[in-house]
């Protein structure tokens, strides 16, 4: 029961489902008097929403995201600033063709959540994936919209860009032109080939998986031994995106076959001298970036027949039509961001009374 | 800060550091009524402990256990049963050479926490790597062994095995092997390829890394959707013991390069017709085995020079001398076995209200 | 931080200010297969709402409420049930005269909170005392009816009312009576005596406080000792509501000048004898009556010349005007409710696994 | 489920059971770099040991407190400091006459938590009441004075007295004399008078209750809106301590009839000319001393016949015989100061980070 809340400090309780009224996030835990707008969190809203980059379904939903509370204009003439009470975001619902969910009340499609759902609870909104669309999604890039704004005051930031597509990895981290091809690919050449991949599956009614990496910048001292360890809390709110499989830090699978003396990064007085560990010994933040990469698996809805059963577990075969996109990729891009910006900003939240208490020490002679 | 606990009704609390007076795990949630001993905690542990294995350690710790709290015998020659209230467990640390480690105070090993403990407490406890050494787990595998006993009591189990050890994968999955040879192998001629590779790494004062499997048996249900997800979940869980670096759900990195038509598992009145899920939907569990795996970096104290810093930013290199083993495998084995029984004790107890609550529904003829 | 969530299981986050866009709550834990429908928590707010009860403001606040998530019909003509999903409540806010409140953003009302959060925050929204509002109650209120519904399925059940006002005491606990009057008293002779003290009180700008009894149907068994004990979390369930600076369980203070012989209830075949315990016994519901009581302060907002000091501390008299109750009974009877209700449900959910287990148990032979 | 947990931030576990093999705490939280030794907790423990004062019990513990973890003497000569890591603190039992209570495992006293530990668990070690037996508190007050270090460092302290006992008020606060005379009296002429009435409950068989206020030195901006409000944690943290059936804040249930214009307290540029509100307003520390009182029952270990039920229900008398006290106050006195600590501390640390982020941003030249 009660999964719906991520974090300690920055806290974020999200709520809706494909096909209801709306969906939205509860931020709890956003410290007073940072700058917050309706439309900074419009642009994260805008770089995940359907409809964009060629892998992209079709649906067409505004997610305009409005803040019902939390935030506060001081003086006349003045920004707005969050006041540290809650911020309520609510993202309405409007393209929503729930009817053509209606053949599939009673069969579990293949790779959804369906069965499973139904196992849990006996009950389920089956409308689009109810609250187990990717859809759902939208509100934790709006919640990592506002937990970015943090961030900035404290010179961190977060960077996704895909790897990887449909079995073609990128060569380069040239991250300058991530944002130049709508697959946000640190390396163009790869990037020409992946968009040629979508197409060819496209054709096919198949969909695709790939690699995202996702790059942040950290000061030291991040993440909480020994359970809650910025490693572990970073793969638990990655692996929490329903195409998730997989999570690796710095050097990751690799370093199963390497040597110590091959792994272990050296240190000058400079820093480190190497970033196999991707950020983070023994649970803490070392200062290096943060390097962490995440498997994305193929969208389950395919336009294929498929072998599944009904309610009553009878076989049926099923071809799940509807809006769906060929990948995950790109518009999982500013998600991971946005679950690496959570997690962060968290985190970050929890190391300030630390550093707090040493000044306050220090200032007493300890 | 407080990273110590993990779970949130079968609640573990860990404590403790390598060098100092001892170790211990207090389990708060575990329901009434189930039989535990001591003996039954110290058959894990002797699964963990020093000394055994060709990769392991020479460090002689005795690892008695004992139950402090929360468990009671009602009856005169009736057995031994957990209350309900509080268990807590207490392993003192008896062969501490906390001497051999006064030349590393001041120095930070590569690979090893010293540097972000220093660097987040400002303050750090040097002696065997403190809080960060691997000695830790030992608590784990005392409050999994718990955690076990609540799960056998709902037919459910977790056995994990070395499937790469060195750059030497395992071809086969011969569950009956896995206790046959002493690195928990299910494929008993890489598991002979792979001590050989150990020797020779031992040679040469190096350390290896690898990859284990772990198999879980678990009833549909399991898993809390959006964020705290089973795979998740588990991903935190395995991720917060030190020397893992990945983590992959069923097919996990291997699902980025397939088509959805081959990724997707599909469905049969008798159930799922594939595994690539890993027994995971949506975040809950399908009924079908859980499968995951993890990535075991080579342990960072080898006997060769290394370039690092010393407290005071200087240039030093240092030989890390100690005893020391070769690879966290085969130790860690145990210790991703109570990481995921800690994660599905938990998860279970977070279902049962459900259950209850549409059994007594059903009741009602609702 | 992050205070705005209430229980471990049936957990629920509130937001809003009294003059923002809304406010609203998020219930993330409510077991699926429920009834619920807008109109059962509608029944609620009702009896909360602005405007009822001779003691009340004329605020006028139609209080519709909208679930926005976590329902679902899944037949056609059947009932809308709870999904396991997050409930999401909003309501909206209408009747906000924020101008009437531009001479208090630089000044402190003595007894409000808007020294404490300008103080704790750097920044608030002063509108109607913003967060600090007992407009936000409202969420509570809505919240509590949800938990409502679950506690009626364990028959289960609670009831508000006004023991003490002004001075004047019910001398009887007619609950037949109680919904008789708009105080929403047991004792109909006391409940006329209370409304000409608020008369003549209302006349001199002044206000007044009183004293609300609650009293629940409960099974035995509810309550998590040590720290989580029924009374404990009940305390703080009651005491957070603004206008609440006492709370006693059972006989309460007067069991401070009882002796042992007399305080102790004792116990025959049929259950106990007395209820000086009010129902809970080392934090652990007894099956008996929760009886608890708590002291409502009077309304700070009194129309009379008061002491205080600005922004700059500066000293400044103000006299409130607005629109302000005379007194926060009856309307904080409904909110008394729910937050005891909301208690009650999430001990309800903690204590389900036990059951569960133990019924597994003794299914086992155990 | 799992409720021996306390705090957000300052995280406290405790296990334990009177006659078991012993009892302790776990913190997980306390910022690193503070001086603590055993002789600091202990001193506090010897407060609350059994055996002091007139009203106490002759069982004879000498409740030597272990620190087992978490602590560090980095330099040679140095003092001896918190890391930062949880630390363990282990008190063994060593006066526990678990025979004499043999008569006792199948009845349940009235007044205790023998009938609802039973009605939850299906079990209980009744031996000394097990987890119900005050002597739990020793974990509290061990773990309080951890707390009172950090507070220390921030200037903030806590101070309990006994302001009523069997029926005999203290009518002054003279705070010097508190140490002065065994009951913790703030009236030496009144804590005579009761002394007087305890030596004739004793001759009797009989118990007596009592009030206890705790007063505390605490900056503004401590306490979490809208649940975890300050006032709502400190009567959680009261209310569970077995013997507390009530708390009030400030002026607490006389507020209940006072007018608005009384209660009110009016604020001056050198602070609040009152403290009805007992230095909490909306949930929030007011920087005014925080005033509680608790409301002390009498023991229920009564050396007179009672009518009870055994555990078939059949009518049964029993007269409790034992090591027990006439009432809990003096020894609840530094049990009440060690949870108000404990409060204190958590929020304290919920607080910095705020503190902190305001910094930055005015620093930032917001």
């Amino acid at each position: 029961m009660a999964g719906n809340t991520f974090g300690t400090l920055f806290k974020v309780t999200t709520w809706g489902e494909s096909h209801g009224t709306g969906l939205g996030a509860v931020i709890d835990g956003c410290p007073p008097g940072i700058e917050l707008t309706e439309e900074m969190i419009q642009a994260e809203l805008e770089r995940r929403r359907p409809g964009k980059g060629g892998a992209t379904s079709p649906r067409k939903e505004p997610d305009r995201v409005r803040i019902m509370s939390g935030t506060f204009r001081p003086d006349d003439g003045g920004c707005e600033l969050t006041t540290g009470t809650p911020i309520s975001l609510v993202i309405m619902n409007k393209d929503a063709h729930s009817k053509s969910y209606n053949h599939l009340q009673n069969v579990f499609r293949p790779g959804h959540g369906d069965l499973t759902y139904q196992s849990k609870y006996g009950i389920r909104d089956h409308r689009g994936g109810g609250r187990a669309s990717a859809r759902e999604t939208a509100a934790r890039v709006a919640a990592g919209a506002v937990a970015g704004r943090l961030l900035a005051e404290y010179s961190m930031n977060v960077q996704a860009y895909t790897v990887a597509l449909g079995g073609i990895s990128a060569d380069k981290r040239d991250l300058k032109v991530v944002s130049e091809n709508r697959l946000f690919c640190p390396d163009s050449e790869a990037a020409a080939r992946m968009e040629e991949r979508i197409a060819e599956v496209r054709s096919l009614g198949d969909t695709l998986g790939g690699i995202v990496e996702i790059r942040a910048v950290c000061p030291p001292g991040l993440g909480e031994p020994v359970f809650d360890k910025l490693d572990g809390e970073l793969a638990r709110a990655l692996m929490s995106i329903g195409a998730v499989k997989g999570v690796e830090i710095g050097a990751g699978f690799a370093a199963a076959s390497m040597l110590g003396s091959e792994n272990n990064d050296a240190i000058s007085p400079a820093g480190f001298l190497g970033n196999n560990s991707g950020g983070i010994l023994a649970g803490i933040s070392s200062g290096e970036h943060l390097i962490i990469r995440v498997a994305v698996k193929p969208i389950p809805s395919i336009h294929k027949e498929q072998q599944t059963v009904n309610i009553d577990n009878e076989p049926v075969s099923i071809k799940v039509g509807g809006r769906h996109d060929i990948s995950a990729i790109p518009r999982i891009i500013p998600v991971c961001e946005a679950m690496v910006r959570l997690t962060l900003a968290d985190h970050l939240l929890r190391q300030l009374p630390i550093l707090h208490v040493r000044e306050t020490l220090r200032n007493h002679g300890v």
